[in-house]
């Protein structure tokens, strides 16, 4: 870890898996006992971790496991606002995240399509904003939308500037990548076919990508995302290094289909842009296997260990 | 082959690699002359070629690789509105078409976005319609929109059980499976988060899917693609069957990326739906290496090979 300061580990939803791979994960990894802040209730977890970790104290409701209940929701929240505001007086060094249920958040009043927002509300500033960045080992994909319907999805010149500008700052400060190579994906299937399907790639993104070369960003035109993936999954399977330090997918599924695809286990969900480094698994709250002990902890793992690579 | 009558190839866009690929695939599957007829030109193949196959003559103008010409758009054209004619006078038992480019189409004055929709307009009628399908293996992957611009993407209950059940049709008559298990991909990240992320899967997704259900039809609801497709690449990457027949995605990259991903040289385009199956390689031109003889044919030997199977 970059400094003394511990990280802190958020619960998450209590009635999925969160207290189960988090158990899992540090009887795993085993660090130092000052190194690690539980956000969350004692009695969620058993005595192994209790007795050796500090805990932020958050109460919990009743479990439920599967049920989206109005108490998961608030505590989902309260943890990751605990989190924050320890953040804001740099008392930690990093947060990782435990999956929370949207739905259960909605349902506590908490109208957030995801953590990355509730980060943004807490730790955002002007200059500062959160990009969702999902890592598997030097495999990298950033989303230019995140939590959005489809039909919402809107790409801009700015958009595309202003985030990949924000990308290529944190592989260099937080990545140590001197000099990040960048692939971007096109909005639409082809990349447009020059205009034949989907004015974007002439009208917002070519732009964006010309300005970023002339500001020396090292950044391809847009691709056809089917076919660009193929050289991750073709370096992945070679165990060669990645052709690109980040791929940049306009939306969700663009970006999460070969993530997932290619590095399920090892797929860690970043927040970079902000003061702090957030990580969390690339999964969710696996409501349907629940107080089962069957969840697997590799995501939560990787979601730690990045705090000890830098 | 399911009767004595020819499969045609069509040679697609002389630009790009259809020549080298048809040539490749023809001399690794070594088939009886009499069971292949090329749709193109003779100029464009090597005399082991012409000399056992029967053409149905196009003519092509100057080869210019890597550019998209009036002539080798209207040649594409030509090479498979012949094949539909032929289809139509029931001469063929099926259609494997070399790659066109889109491009090349709209310069010589054929709007279409692509092979299939030309198909559509030769040989779909009021019952027949055109549905794309990726095929590797028992890997299938049915796409409910295809080449439309992201933001003009629509999916309505209509049109989901339409397509579904002509996929139904299709896997038990086409691919001899009795009772076809299929997997829908929602189309909104997270299957729409109850509403939270996009209404479709309320208000159109899920009454397909209940209809469909209410028909006899064994289809999930609708499913978030980034964890559905997991299923099918732990399928492949542990040599089990798929736990589906089919899967039906929404749009493009939804679909693509996954075949690709998983199944690049492997992947086979099929028009299914009309009365004729076409088959094509999952590739594009390929202009960039267009006349290198480095091209890969095995996607066209699996597009070929579809017609020995059944």
């Amino acid at each position: 870890m970059k400094n003394n300061l511990p990280i802190i580990i958020t619960t998450g939803d209590y009635n999925g898996i969160g207290p189960e791979i988090i158990t899992k994960a540090l009887e795993k990894l085993s660090l130092p006992e000052d190194k690690i802040l539980i956000a969350g209730d004692e009695k969620l977890y058993p005595a192994e971790i209790t007795s050796k970790h500090k805990f932020i104290h958050i109460p919990a409701g009743k479990v439920q496991y599967g049920q989206e209940t109005k108490e998961s929701g608030e505590f989902s929240f309260q943890c990751l606002k605990e989190a924050c505001l320890l953040a804001k007086e740099k008392k930690i060094s990093g947060i990782v995240t435990a999956p929370v249920s949207k739905n259960a958040l909605h349902i506590s009043g908490h109208n957030f399509s995801g953590q990355t927002e509730i980060l943004e509300l807490f730790l955002a500033n002007e200059e500062q904003k959160a990009e969702m960045l999902f890592v598997a080992n030097d495999f990298r994909v950033l989303l230019l939308t995140r939590h959005v319907a489809l039909k919402d999805i809107k790409i801009t010149k700015d958009m595309i500037i202003e985030k990949t500008s924000r990308l290529y700052d944190s592989l260099q400060r937080n990545f140590h990548i001197q000099k990040p190579k960048l692939a971007l994906c096109s909005l639409n299937p082809h990349a447009g076919e020059n205009g034949i399907l989907g004015a974007e790639e002439i009208k917002e993104i070519q732009p964006a990508v010309n300005h970023l070369k002339n500001a020396g960003i090292d950044i391809t035109d847009p691709m056809p995302a089917d076919t660009l993936f193929i050289k991750a999954a073709q370096a992945i399977r070679q165990k060669k290094e990645q052709p690109f330090d980040c791929y940049i997918a306009c939306y969700h599924d663009q970006g999460l289909i070969p993530i997932k695809l290619l590095e399920m286990n090892n797929a860690v969900n970043m927040t970079i842009g902000l003061d702090i480094i957030r990580t969390s698994p690339a999964h969710g709250t696996a409501y349907d296997i629940a107080g089962q002990n069957t969840a697997d902890s590799s995501s939560m793992e990787a979601a730690i260990k990045h705090f000890l690579l830098f």
